[in-house]
């Protein structure tokens, strides 16, 4: 089947807005086993908004159009469907009734605007909204069911939830639905993995959907199979499982931070943090994550030597000798803030984030890392030149990472400690 | 100039991520007081992209196409470039020698994956990237040129801003441009500050185009002028300055904790955190800045009442009398925090995050931030039961905020601190 997205709003061509409301749509479709196959997005003019729907509807089976119900002026659906389906804007009871409650619950007469939301072409239907003024609109032009909803996203959400989602799934054909499958991983790159993937699983057949999207600090890798193939999908998920294991920090809608917090609930373990370049990063990560002040109790950030020395009891010796970016310093960091703080696990970086600070030895972009717990605590340096922010988010994964292999017992080095090391500091 | 966007990837047709490039495409074009005209986004698959891409090239001056240029077998680009443009993919010298750059940096060779980053199609030129090893790609086709950027948003901005701002600029007649003006403002909401200035700017004139766009945590408004018209928007952008001044966090491209760094920069101040609910967000939003290390040497992460008491010196009594969420408690945290880090300006901040842990008198969103330094704490609470990572990012932005205040010498108490108390603690 194929289903299309109109969006029209001149907020949207600004960009004063981010549309948010295309990917709750695609992502409620993708439940289905669909994929949106295209999504247009144009202003509040009339003609471009008439001529973009006979467009989509002649390539479409469901066009889902989103904004431009409400009473102002620049809110042109209605009139545009009209125009697209040579029929007059009449009064529709049904939305005339709906506005009317709607007025009278928040004990308002119906004004002359929001009447203007009870014109609508001649035999159209309405689509319900049980969370605002505007009612969805219906009509057929040619083969393709043209489905208009407000712009308000949680109108919007309301509407798939209650009428649209269940209305499009008897659409659709059983057999054709779709498996999803969403992995994540940290460590690896997208170029890198797609070789492993191709030298280490030849023969991946076509009808399991790979795809990767890489974020910061993860990679998510996405395997898409129709439900006729259940059983390769399964096969080939286990296979990219045992090939990548190390690397998975998550599945479905997990998340590296959210399965750093499980683990540590599962074990009834705590966590501290030492940092110096992520500045708090870190830890303002894993208190994002509901429910962990049961594993996390205290961090700290020590941007300067004094403070490093004074909070966590770093030798100044220590600094003057290896510089406040070093294996020794990290190491004393991990250390002392595991002794302060009582913690079972530590994390501790200190780095050169840049863009000033950096020198030939130790250049922006290098950090140290320290992690482990009061039996062991391990140290390693990476190299991340990607900018202050980008090399703050890396960083913070990678101390996230590394903590979350160790209290797996993971015992192999990941390859990114190999692989990403400043060219002066390589070893 | 009829310019239009034409975006790539089955990761925004399944809704995996929310499309951020094409609003920060589209504001940046509306510096040039360009707007968008039409805005479509395909999947993965070639023959789409290519009729897509002859479809509005038919149609527009300047064509910005974006993602689909990385080394992976889903990005399709330039392959499509080819083919709508009958030319054949050749290796281009130019990308080649940056790609090989790219890798030396990294310590890695160039693999297969990301040799096929250097073919283009034959005549494009290439955009220089200085952030990623995708090069941009420009092509023309009929009398349409296409600009193709890479999905990166980091390497979009850049490559925005470094080169192809400034050739669309040239193509544009600069007695058609817009002046545009942004204010950053904490703590006002759209409708109540819209109502502000119709009550106290009456007669605010229709050609300085005024806008709103609520984030999270700041509200920016946007003024737009025609350029003929520049007396009126300077006048226009003074009135709103002095009726709003005391909210204004920042101007232009500025923003909330990058003003905090340049005031405590230009003071020759230093500022330290004492963070309960916030969890380091406070730290890290301010030691994202480059140059922080100069303002910022120490921030507490105080997540328990063992770790308030052993960190900041809070009293178990105190604890055990108020609650953690409490005056006293912050007030002794932001001692406590000015004390051992020896900073002029504290931040200190506890409440109910939630999801869990709230109680009838302390319900989740409720917080108490103190503020000052060592002459003067200041102390209030404040209500945000928006969620918890909304929760987060207010709070963040109301410690920070306060704190600019309090060293702006700002004598007049914010509106917000009246209006967003909880019901049950309103005083």
């Amino acid at each position: 089947m194929n289903i299309q997205l109109l969006l029209t709003g001149n907020e949207l061509m600004t960009g004063d807005i981010v549309d948010s409301n295309s990917a709750m749509i695609a992502q409620q479709l993708l439940e289905l086993g669909i994929t949106v196959s295209k999504k247009v997005t144009v202003g509040d003019n009339l003609e471009a908004l008439v001529e973009q729907l006979r467009q989509q509807a002649q390539q479409a089976d469901v066009l889902l159009v989103n904004g431009g119900l409400g009473p102002t002026c620049d809110d042109l659906t209605a009139e545009a469907l009209a125009r697209l389906t040579n029929s007059e804007l009449v009064e529709h009871p049904d939305a005339l009734s709906h506005l009317r409650q709607w007025c009278e619950n928040r004990g308002t007469a119906l004004n002359k605007a929001n009447h203007k939301q009870a014109m609508l072409p001649q035999g159209a239907q309405i689509i319900p909204n049980h969370c605002g003024s505007a009612v969805g609109i219906k009509v057929h032009y040619g083969n393709c069911e043209i489905l208009c909803t407000p712009g308000v996203p949680s109108e919007l959400k309301a509407m798939m939830e209650q009428t649209l989602i269940d209305a499009i799934r008897q659409k659709i054909d059983p057999s054709q639905s779709m498996l999803l499958h969403r992995i994540h991983t940290f460590g690896l790159g997208e170029s890198g993995l797609q070789q492993w993937i191709s030298d280490q699983l030849p023969g991946w057949p076509e009808i399991v959907g790979l795809g990767f999207r890489a974020g910061s600090p993860s990679l998510e890798i996405k395997l898409q199979t129709p439900v006729h193939a259940a059983a390769e999908h399964q096969l080939w998920i286990q296979k990219l499982q045992q090939l990548i294991g190390n690397y998975i920090v998550a599945e479905g809608h997990g998340s590296l931070n959210q399965s750093l917090v499980n683990l540590l609930k599962q074990q009834g373990k705590t966590l501290t943090t030492a940092e110096s370049c992520t500045g708090g990063l870190i830890a303002s990560k894993i208190t994002e994550i509901p429910g962990s002040s049961a594993v996390f109790e205290a961090g700290y950030v020590t941007y300067s030597n004094t403070i490093k020395s004074q909070m966590l009891g770093v030798e100044k010796q220590v600094i003057d000798d290896h510089g406040a970016v070093s294996e020794a310093v990290v190491r004393q960091m991990a250390e002392g803030a595991l002794k302060n703080s009582g913690a079972d696990y530590v994390i501790a970086v200190s780095g050169v984030a840049g863009p000033d600070g950096g020198t030939a030895d130790k250049p922006v972009g290098l950090v140290w890392l320290a992690w482990g717990d009061s039996d062991e605590i391990k140290a390693a340096t990476l190299f991340f030149p990607y900018g202050r922010k980008t090399f703050q988010t890396m960083t913070a994964g990678a101390g996230m990472d590394l903590i979350r292999r160790h209290i797996q017992g993971i015992e192999e080095v990941p390859r990114y400690l190999k692989e990403r090391q400043s060219p002066k500091t390589g070893q």
